[in-house]
């Protein structure tokens, strides 16, 4: 069990907070289930009630949790809206959220670009992409796995150390003076496969978003992506005019 | 089995489309299924080889089937790819791809606005709402169901007549002289319930997209609805700058 520790810089009620957001967003309290009592949540982590009040209030707040007059404190629909009005950052919605993002690469390979990534990214026959896998994480609870391609020839020299240090679309502009202002992206329904499953803790089969995109900077074609974000936690918004 | 009609002002290889077209959207032949030969569609509907590859060229142009050298056709992904730019409509998009759009109102009642909807709508207490669901087909294929919420109050005398006749908006415009001019519209993913499944012809718990949307005429809401879309037919389609 986590646990509060009163000699840290952090206050108490956002400590516990913490704590409570992680077990929501692990699903270890799930949808509409309902929180411990007060009193309950005092005796637990050894903290005061004003602590514990002040703690709920901010997970209220965040849309996390709604307190219902005479029955308790329930668990609310915690899912992550992302607006689709412009080029989107995952980092920067969850941070909106209250949410500590982090993005791992958890593989890095160079391949032979087959025929669909020569003809997206107008390559000659025995051109080369590197390819990567990047999971992103929302205060530590995975919410997508992206497969990414990038064309060699752009974005020479590229490594797995330099994508884990800045996003992207920074390492694009800053290490190779390339800014993508552009994309194209579309989302369908897909059914989790065991190793996406797996990532995310949720069954074989529970519903997710598969998303494609390809980047472009200019008329250029410059990333291709597919992913996959779980169904459980995230939402497209988009406003139509 | 449905047959070519030899007296229909149709042309053969058009009529064998439509056929082949159902049956593939039906999934009757699911996605990477390999056709018949052709000599087997020729003798299977009674015609020449030359209607049959007319037939199969223009499936092939709506992207419905890949012919491999040498291997024989198959069925593609024959999913339908709503743009996001502006306000849309299923029927012209169902349309631009040669399908046949056709809208079932399957219910509607007036009933009392609840909480959620006086505060969209900001209606008073007693207020009544029109509740209507409406199945969207192409060419007869079930692709999504939507349930719609309108404050009687904006639109009264709207019966489920007027609604089977014209699309809604045409209706807010023509019959009341409410233009939707703008809409938040948010989805993500979730598995079909046995109602939904049954509908689609598809498995309990199958991926599916869930929108819901808020039509604005000007600042005011005049439209509240929650749709189903089946996953394996259907994605949506955003340019981002």
């Amino acid at each position: 069990m986590e646990r509060i520790r009163e000699d840290s810089p952090v206050t108490l009620y956002y400590q516990l907070m913490e704590i409570l957001k992680a077990k929501i967003l692990r699903n270890e309290w799930s949808l509409g289930e309902k929180l411990p009592s007060e009193a309950e949540l005092c005796e637990e982590y050894g903290v005061s009630r004003i602590t514990v009040r002040q703690a709920l209030a901010a997970l209220e707040r965040e849309g996390l949790i709604v307190r219902k007059q005479g029955l308790g404190t329930f668990v609310s629909i915690p899912k992550i809206e992302q607006n689709l009005a412009s080029f989107y950052s995952f980092s920067q919605e969850f941070r909106k959220r209250g949410l500590k993002p982090r993005t791992e690469v958890v593989d890095f390979s160079v391949e032979r670009a087959d025929a669909h990534l020569r003809q997206i990214f107008n390559l000659g026959a025995e051109s080369a992409v590197y390819r990567f896998t990047r999971l992103r994480l929302a205060s530590e609870v995975p919410i997508a796995i992206e497969s990414t391609y990038l064309p060699v020839s752009l974005f020479p020299g590229l490594t797995k150390e330099i994508l884990t240090e800045s996003p992207l679309y920074e390492v694009m502009n800053i290490h190779y003076g390339i800014t993508a202002n552009s994309a194209q992206e579309s989302f369908g329904a897909v059914a989790l496969g065991e190793e996406e499953a797996s990532i995310f803790g949720l069954p074989v089969g529970a519903p997710a978003l598969d998303l494609e995109r390809l980047a472009y900077s200019g008329e250029r074609c410059v990333e291709y992506t597919r992913g996959v974000i779980r169904g459980d936690k995230f939402r497209f918004h988009v406003k139509l005019d």
